[in-house]
């Protein structure tokens, strides 16, 4: 099996994160914060080492920040009803995926606020986005960089704005977080999410929201929160104000090895592969006439074939063993830019582990497939 | 180490649970219902077998009505601001945990519900219910068993009276699943929640909602939802609609290994072991002059020692290996009924794996331990 589906879900983790799974659900079973007892306090310290992991990957110096969900679209949601909780208008880009997209059109029906996007592919995007704030705008929601086509939108312009303008910022970091370095201490947001599985090399079944200092946020979700239990409400003070229940312990110790293989390997070494890998998936894809590529970046190029729409390429390649998504990612307005509205588009997303092999296997593959 | 705090997760999990994750993550890393490949295929397939089997062992006539969560306690969340949308009198038992008595305050600051407590010690419940059943009551929220004292709340009287009150049914089964049989085709609700890691012997990171028929149901987290990509909204059909974003593969993949091997075992034989261990359990706490024992039931044994307080216990047993739980248990109200709203009690919970030499060595410790 040749897997090229890594925006998804990357397939393969290093051999630690197996371990540490196999590790934590034989010996770390039990509930954290919850029980004197040493085993209680052994899950609570992996737990908070992983939040360490995940602020220092971040240079971000509040470890007790790092909330964990089952997703990046719990964490997005989480973010986004918890801090957005007036009629305002809301500045999103116009690459979102529908897990902030979706949280945004809910607030709109239930609180009535406003949104409208900003040209992510404007030539000045500082001017853009500062063109589009209206004097009601309360936050922007943005993706760091598109799940379609890799496209980044900068962090940097995002923050500076946030500052200026006394703006909340949420930033749905998916695809970028594991791809290339983020620096929370010189570009804040309030709220940065992502999910664990993708190339931070953790599992399925975690994600986090990273929260800045000072933000008053509201509750998705109540419950026990391991203190403080005779008060009808969640407690103040995070993690636990937005942790209720049992945390997933055996995805958290998968993701604190992620994060430190990444820092082993070094997030530049990694950026550098991917944009190798990226580049010579562009060439095999564009040296069978009439192929089309719309983006490629981050590990992700996204085309379309000739003659074929983007579901049966993918059924093809399948047939060859090579496993790549087509249709509309959860993310229509993408679409609507690349003019792939009607069609959607294959997308072939590698990860540190795709090997040079595996491109060219695909390469081969589109080859026979091709009509051209 | 002696693990006696079951009813938090279980500790020992059968081989097979520990097995079906390492396959998990090493052979089902991908997103189920997003890739037209086989591995996407293959992680749907095994997705969909975990809710044949969880509506298998509930006797449940509809898979895709199972809805799969963080937690017991967002499967909670879920269904009560799912299902109860307007003012409106929700009835509740006495001996909640906080996974609902939260949610119920959310609302009543929300959306202005009101609520009350039915008794659950009454000793004619259908009746004691009736009572307090309002003209404006829409909802029962109910446990099926404290998880502070084990105490049973009938799944068959709930279920009569939701029916003939035209209610809506909100059970959380998080005590009672796994240690006794539950058959929604003869006493239905509108939903049951629960957890995958406690007496499924699934792993920490999974909790579900069995919603039946007719559930028109609002959604509490909104994204990507693998279909129907071009609308703002969640699909209409379950369970896509209550899930967005990536399912927890592995953990998923541990519950069908769980409720395969209960049912391998036979849920009777399983009840009656946990009423034996529990009985000696007591019996060891009561030999102990001064020892007051407040609940007994479903693997569930609660206590206090004479002259100690309940984290002090908890804080000794761990000297001799030994892991239980003090404090409150995130469930105010049942204190109250106990008795022990001001200090508490320590809990000792039983798996099926517990073993007599645990129990012995329980007592060998309170014995130790105990002034009198």
């Amino acid at each position: 099996m040749i897997y090229l589906d890594n925006a998804a879900t990357t397939n393969i983790k290093p051999p630690s994160v197996y371990k540490a799974v196999e590790r934590s659900i034989k010996t770390l079973s039990a509930n954290a914060g919850r029980g004197a007892y040493d085993l209680s306090f052994l899950c609570a310290k992996r737990i908070y080492e992983t939040r360490e992991a995940v602020a220092s990957l971040l240079n971000f110096s509040s470890p007790e920040r790092v909330v964990f969900t089952l997703n990046a679209t719990y964490a997005l949601n989480m973010a986004i009803k918890g801090l957005i909780r007036e009629r305002c208008h809301v500045l999103l880009s116009d690459i979102e995926h529908n897990s902030t997209l979706r949280p945004i059109y809910k607030l709109k029906d239930e609180i009535g606020i406003e949104f409208s996007f900003f040209n992510s592919d404007a030539e000045d995007l500082f001017k853009e986005i500062e063109r589009c704030v209206r004097p009601e705008t309360k936050a922007i929601v943005s993706t760091l960089a598109s799940n379609v086509s890799g496209k980044e939108i900068s962090l940097e312009i995002l923050s500076k704005i946030a500052a200026k303008r006394n703006l909340t910022l949420i930033v749905d970091a998916s695809q970028y977080i594991g791809h290339k370095a983020i620096d929370l201490s010189k570009t804040p947001c309030t709220a940065l999410c992502a999910p664990a599985h993708k190339a931070l090399f953790g599992i399925m079944g975690l994600g986090f929201c990273v929260l800045s200092k000072n933000t008053d946020i509201s509750t998705l979700v109540e419950g026990g929160s391991g203190n403080l239990s005779k008060t009808p409400y969640m407690p103040p003070a995070l993690p636990e104000r937005l942790e209720a229940g049992t945390l997933p312990l055996p995805a958290i110790s998968a993701l604190y090895e992620g994060i430190r293989y990444i820092e082993r390997v070094g997030i530049d070494e990694i950026a550098e592969k991917s944009k190798k890998t990226t580049g010579l998936c562009c060439d095999a894809i564009l040296s069978v006439p009439g192929n089309v590529v719309y983006g490629n970046n981050l590990g992700i190029v996204t085309f379309n074939m000739k003659g074929l729409d983007s579901e049966t390429v993918c059924s093809r390649l399948n047939d060859y063993g090579i496993c790549v998504r087509g249709g509309f990612h959860c993310a229509p307005t993408v679409h609507e830019k690349l003019g792939t509205y009607d069609f959607g588009a294959v997308r072939v997303s590698t990860s540190y582990f795709t090997k040079n092999s595996d491109v060219h296997a695909l390469a081969r593959a589109l080859k026979k497939i091709s009509k051209y």
